[in-house]
């Protein structure tokens, strides 16, 4: 998308890469969701917060939203339950946060952001995790009120064999960004994959796989089969792919192509340190939005469309 | 290290990076171990097992071997409880299986396997993890039963800041393996640091910071300040390095000085597909060793002892 003028910011995110959504309603449900989250970071990075605060506030406002696969929306694992992983990094330290398989939080990301700010360890799961989001503030949920009636009905189609893991929707949202004075971060979200077991922990929550972020090169946020982007280590080999030289866009495409030879399918967006976007996927749609400073946000389901 | 002859196999190890052994009866028991672990290997290579098959055997080894940070060695967390993580990968495929943060398994890497073979996900944490190596066979200890004197003395020593977590003595365990095929693997497996927050996942569970294998380029197990290899993506830089061309020394030299950019220190061992090994590290010392089909097995714990 070219360059940007120096101090302005650039925002993109991501809803999941997979099939176009179900109907009409979903779509607009998804680009209303969108377009909330990218009003949610502009307005962080407009009153001068940094890029890590952007990213954070997107994608909260994505798992608020029960069209996608994160927080509020979250799909149901084997055992009928929520379990959910997030990951935040900022590039100019490359410090990281990250929690894997939290079922008693709203915001997984949130915690994710407190482990980063904590700063001990990079990756907490379970009720490690969950405690010290309470001690930072976090309200505790019993699992049972994060079971969504749609998400039951979802995952018993699933175990029918009548869905393939749950159709066309909302998937996993992140959110990358270059703030004005051009530090990077990405954030990543999810309630993984339907049917899942218990205690699976997803690509999002990984450093280096479904998140990264590095000043001196770019910040990534994955989209689409997990297992396959942790074996192919995805965020980070676009990382390295920039590092060595490569431009944002072929770095993400050779990354995906190595997905795709280990037989996955999904998207990435990313950000250089210049500000040049990238998001680019290879399934039938990935809901996803871009907006730079003083211009208007624009948002995009399908393939055709311009937001690339 | 040179080449090797196509057709024979080579097995490297790690006992962990970190200070030299505290005394000469603690120095003893590592080399023995470290003498088992890479005769465990050597008898599955020498069978006709491959890569992987061997790594885990002498992963198993170190996990029985009180000396490591292991399995059986298990250092306590701040919840004075064992909890230990374990990564292993097939490079012919990029395979892969880990699990973090399990509680009642003697062989974490048992556990990793399982998780590889089954092939649905890539890493499990806690009771999802043991309870697919339960289904598998492995016996279901007691937490408790883990929790060893020594290293409850230990715990005790490093709240009260009298030891620098935990000091010197053998630390997380590793291996990586070229088979006569040309086939590599890389196993990894820890009880972490000590008084960590329960729930903190470890580099050594995730795939890519304490753990690779790709027969395109060289597998990888890891040892260190674990957040720092995580941050870093430490496994697969080494991985992306190699594949551009850099010689195996060379990457894991710039991964490590990544590393101590960050303010880490630790080490790695490394074989490529060429059988040519790197044993490095910056830490006072890191128990190691190395064999190849038809010659004796070497083991080192400092530095200048020409095991490298």
């Amino acid at each position: 998308m070219g360059d940007m003028k120096s101090g302005g910011f650039t925002l993109a995110i991501h809803g999941g890469a997979g099939g176009l959504p179900r109907n009409e309603r979903i779509a607009r449900e998804i680009e209303s969701g969108l377009h909330g989250a990218l009003d949610a970071g502009v307005a962080q990075l407009s009153a001068g917060a940094g890029a890590l605060e952007a990213v954070v506030a997107a994608v909260r406002v994505l798992e608020s939203e029960p069209a996608f696969n994160a927080g509020r929306g979250s799909v149901l694992s084997a055992a009928v339950e929520v379990e959910m992983d997030a990951a935040v990094m900022e590039g100019a330290t490359r410090r990281a946060g990250a929690v894997a398989c939290v079922r008693r939080l709203a915001h997984p990301i949130d915690a994710a952001l407190e482990v980063l700010r904590d700063g001990r360890h990079v990756l907490l799961c379970g009720e490690g995790a969950e405690s010290l989001a309470r001690v930072a503030g976090a309200a505790s949920l019993e699992p049972a009120d994060l079971v969504m009636p749609y998400r039951r009905a979802q995952l018993e189609r699933v175990l029918a064999g009548s869905d393939g893991n749950g159709g066309p929707g909302g998937g996993t949202v992140g959110a990358v960004a270059r703030d004005g004075e051009g530090h990077l971060a990405a954030a990543t979200s999810t309630g993984g994959i339907v049917a899942k077991r218990p205690g699976r922990v997803s690509d999002s929550a990984l450093i280096g796989c479904g998140t990264y972020a590095d000043d001196e090169s770019c910040a990534v946020s994955a989209t689409g089969e997990g297992e396959i982007f942790i074996r192919t280590v995805f965020a980070h080999a676009v990382d390295a792919a920039v590092r060595a030289g490569a431009p944002l866009p072929d770095a993400c495409a050779s990354a995906l192509a190595e997905v795709e030879r280990l037989g996955g399918s999904g998207g990435c967006i990313a950000v250089d340190a210049a500000g040049r976007v990238c998001l680019s996927f290879d399934t039938p749609a990935m809901p996803r939005g871009v907006v730079r400073a003083g211009t208007p946000a624009r948002v995009a389901l399908g393939p055709d469309d311009g937001v690339s």
